[in-house]
């Protein structure tokens, strides 16, 4: 039996001494190794941190909510997985991000040991300050840690904690996991701020050389001195006070000290354990330490696929067909090449929005701002407004930090910003933290907003075309999956290609399919299984006409005024929340124009969580897959038959 | 004529003396007391910006957009007055923020001259970056300027700006214009540091003390250097780099100087005009300069309503009636006094919210962040992850900024935080980016979130205490505006009181009025516009029911299912877009449970802009009023009675 497996609280960490610690490091990060190599999962991230989460459990008293009674808060969490093994999941990471199974971010609803569930960055320090708040008020005694990563220290809301958590009067420890990758390649002045401290010597030593060089001072005035002067003053502006920014903000700063130096780090915690002032202690960890391929390629494998090792060579699983992540990126080059007012922007997700490929060929515009959504789209207004036409690729779930930005920057200045919302709808093992189910919600009301969603990639590029001809705010939403393997018009019947072939109108949906039974109203990438669902139902005798919507804003209202009749049912389809949904949309133009509703279902994301699973897994589980179609179908085909069969009218 | 009446456009500054600039500085102040006294507006910080806007009017060519060249920037833009006497809307202060006159915010619908209609604070270093990238690539040579106040630099955006601001390689100047007030006090660590940086000495200075003291350094070694070391270093620490954190992020730091010398700020300017890399450029103002009542009582006066002076006492008028942000207030001392473990939050809102009167009774239990909605977010979720109730007072429009945090921290985490929403609906004079009109459609797709609106005081009351009683999230919106003179309850019909008088229960609406012709559900503060209607429906013929819909989620399906029957007109009422509101979620379980829709009208906001007005004229021009609302309940009523008379049915 292993270490780990012997560990079933933190507190029997304490037993161990430290060379058996040092063997508990090397089978955690084995784990997570094996763990990440058959699921996926965030690899690199998890490895760096494996000596300071042992130190940081070693240390406190991180016990289960809500009796602590020290606290840990994660930021973004997904560094999370050696807590997760201290705390009783070390069995369970063979089947991790797996439904059922130890999840890939912290959740209270997976353990007590985790006090949130975090996957979005720059929240630690604002809920550690709310606990150290609540916790004094409380009249507690103990100790709060916020565990915070050199990409999510920049987040605007990290700043906004610091400056908080500096007027604490209490014990308050912020530990910065300085690894210098954030996800991607640092961006921002303050990463090269932290770089300059990285390579800098220590207070200590540089205390000594400044000593050193005073000693040295002639006691003769004038020039000598000058120089004197400038040269220390470099001393000091480089060296001195490594954590002038933190402590400027009210903390006491130490560090930078080694995180993989095991009993340093134990010693360094336990002595600032009961100081009781707010401390930011600057860890300088090794993305994927531990692991070669991890420290080589960090942001390749920072949250790769499952993966095989092959010898000395470790192959990503690939799976079969085109993203529409990589789709976007191609369209994005394509639009690029036609118009040179195109730039392409990023909140470090260079990979997972695609627009690595994209900066390759346009280097001068493309622009990462790191984890920045709210800076991002204020920027992204600022270059509008100057004439070029800014894409702003960022995931549904983190269009939510943008939202007032899109909102006052952006809608209320009538600029042609096009959002692009990677990740639209559920978003398989990363779970319920990143779903975008909220993005037709809170971006519908915006006036003069276009709302689109295509369904296969040919689409995609018309959609992104159309939003740089227009005058006004444009979004695109598309799912973390892959785009059909044949766009629709080259399958669908012949008599309708033409049409489907045109590009985009605004407000203008298209028809993929004509039957008489029901008519199925797609918005987005839904509309593959909706066809796999009506090619279903054809062979059971149901034929049902397939609209793919395009728009939610504005809404085509001939279509809806076509579809809606008396006795004829119609359903709504959508990965996106039924509530202020695209299915609320058609609602809306119904019952303005006093169209029959009687018969109309939405299906769409129920008013729940879902969890971690893969994507056909939550579909399949909300009855959005192929199979759920078919069912939600007979049964609105069957409720108008029976109420056509009875003669039941209504009054109106 | 004035000075300040002969001025057309900025250009025509550079024709005056500095004396006549002087002059021309006292004129303007005058032409804002004015402004504001009769119509109320920002008055002390407009009075702090008026040197600082001549300087920048004079050494920059902000000409009318898009032609430039150069780039002005506002941030909160409540500060624009002077800016908007020198772009040719002088002789328009009289009506400042009247319907069609000019407004209290920068506009491009009302000037080529602004840039951008900005109110939310923290956006203008984001736009400037972009502005800045645009132009670049453009290859416009131009110059770009962002005006900052010390409010707003603590937002999360700002840090964001400043760290992506570091980066560019071209001229940009931020202005920190510190007034060293905020809006009302300064809160966080930043603010310290702040008020040290303006306590201590010049750059200059220091050097010169340094190196007295330098000179006079002993040769010997030993105790002695550790001694001056010290000295040193407490030197450096407080006073030679006093923009450290700015220099940190890249950023070139000049300052502080001061904000009322004309002629040095001009000079100042001049001089680093031409640099080509970003400057933060430190001016020191004094909020309400060269006003006495202002400069007195800065937060009085940040936003007073009119006001008339009477030798030397000014009187704010007071509008009749009790505001919904006092009886707010009163709630909330109510509850902290039964219940100790709430506690309240702002950012930096304490008059605005209210809470300043609350905070007189619990300074402990009462927090103001600044302007960091995120921040101040995350830590209610913290505190209420601790066992403290936090009620978290944030106007409608703000919690925009605070969306993503209302999602993560709070809804996913199952945590009882109850977010106040005050001015929530038209917010009047402030005009369209203030109006709170999106609060319902993203946060009613929250899972478990209770979503309440009450109709009167009363009602407020029992709204917060039901949220106090719950165990998820739970939001609360009211409007900018004044509470009923009475509470219904005490003024409806008998047999309804007992039954209106009730505790509220999750998802249950009360019934003020019963009548047969139509039924009006009302959610918030509208129910006195619509029972104002429904009297004059009365007078008139028409009886209608009006029911008091307290929650849009849950809502009251019972109710719903009551009202909605065949032939019967019923319409829905809110302060809010059309568009995912309350009438959604009504249309949303209608269809779900195959009510008759046929005669269902909404009223709330329509998809497009308001404009600044008074609220009351706002409500008017979208049929809101009471007289607006008897006319649509009259359309409604005749096209079902149209229907019926014709015997008219619908196929199912």
């Amino acid at each position: 039996m292993t270490l780990l497996d012997q560990i079933k609280r933190p507190s029997d960490l304490r037993a161990l001494s430290m060379d058996q610690l040092t063997v508990l490091a090397g089978e955690m990060r084995e784990r997570i190794f094996s763990g990440v190599s058959k699921n996926g999962g965030h690899l690199a991230s998890n490895l760096g941190v494996v000596e300071l989460t042992l130190a940081l459990h070693y240390v406190y008293d991180f016990g289960p909510y809500p009796a602590g009674p020290d606290r840990l808060l994660f930021d973004v969490g997904h560094q999370c997985y050696p807590h997760k093994m201290l705390t009783g999941r070390a069995g369970d990471f063979e089947k991790l991000r797996k439904k059922g199974h130890v999840g890939g971010f912290p959740s209270p609803d997976e353990s007590p040991y985790d006090l949130f569930a975090v996957g979005h960055a720059g929240t630690a320090i604002s809920t550690a300050v709310g606990m150290a708040r609540g916790d004094g008020l409380m009249k507690r005694n103990n100790h709060v840690v916020a565990l915070v990563g050199d990409a999510s220290i920049v987040n605007g809301m990290s700043f906004e904690g610091l400056n908080g958590a500096g007027t604490l009067k209490r014990q308050l420890l912020i530990i910065l996991n300085d690894n210098g990758m954030s996800i991607s390649s640092p961006q921002g002045a303050f990463s090269q701020y932290l770089e300059r401290v990285r390579v800098s010597t220590t207070f200590a030593e540089a205390k000594k050389l400044a000593e050193k060089v005073m000693g040295r001072l002639p006691s003769s005035v004038g020039q000598t001195v000058q120089d004197v002067w400038r040269h220390i003053a470099e001393g000091f502006k480089s060296a001195i006070w490594p954590g002038q920014i933190f402590e400027t903000l009210g903390l006491m700063y130490l560090g930078p000290i080694d995180g993989h130096d095991l009993p340093s780090m134990i010693n360094m915690l336990g002595e600032i354990k009961h100081v009781q002032q707010p401390i930011l202690l600057h860890v300088k960890t090794v993305k994927g330490q531990g692991c070669e391929v991890a420290c080589t390629e960090p942001t390749k494998f920072h949250s790769p696929a499952a993966f095989e090792v092959n010898g000395c060579r470790v192959e990503i699983k690939k799976g079969t067909g085109k993203s529409w992540t990589n789709a976007y990126a191609d369209a994005m080059i394509q639009l690029a090449r036609e118009d040179n007012r195109v730039v392409a922007l990023t909140a470090a997700m260079p990979d997972g929005t695609g627009l690595s490929k994209y900066e390759k060929e346009f280097p001068n515009r493309y622009f990462d701002t790191g984890i920045c959504e709210s800076h991002l789209t204020g920027m992204a207004a600022g270059m509008c407004k100057a004439g070029l036409r800014p894409f702003a690729a960022i995931y549904s779930t983190f269009t939510q930090r943008a939202f007032d930005q899109i909102w006052q920057e952006v809608a209320l200045q009538h600029l042609p910003v096009v959002i692009c919302m990677d990740r639209a709808g559920y978003v398989g093992d990363d779970g319920a933290v990143h779903h975008g189910f909220l993005d037709q919600a809170f971006l519908r009301p915006l006036p003069e907003i276009v709302l689109m969603a295509p369904s296969d990639e040919a689409e995609l590029n018309r959609a992104l075309k159309l939003g740089l001809s227009l005058e006004t705010l444009s979004a695109v939403r598309y799912p973390r999956d892959t785009v059909p393997a044949q766009n629709f018009e080259e399958v669908i019947d012949s008599s309708l290609r033409p049409a489907a072939r045109q590009p985009w109108a605004v407000g203008r949906s298209r028809t993929l399919r004509q039957g008489e039974d029901v008519t199925l109203i797609v918005y987005g990438s839904l509309v593959e299984n909706a066809m796999t669902a009506a090619q279903s139902l054809a062979d059971e005798g149901i034929s049902a006409t397939v609209i793919d919507a395009r728009f939610c804003k504005p809404i085509d209202g001939e279509m809806i005024k076509a579809a809606l009749r008396p006795g004829h049912a119609v359903l709504t389809i959508e990965d996106h929340s039924l509530q202020n949904g695209f299915g609320s949309a058609v609602l809306e133009y119904a019952v303005a124009h006093q169209l029959p509703t009687r018969h109309l279902t939405r299906l769409g994301h129920p008013d729940r969580l879902i969890a971690h699973a893969n994507r056909k897994e939550q579909l399949a589980e909300v009855g959005l897959d192929a199979a759920g179609i078919v069912r939600s179908v007979k049964d609105a085909v069957r409720d108008a038959k029976s109420c056509a069969e009875v003669g039941e009218t209504q009054l109106v």
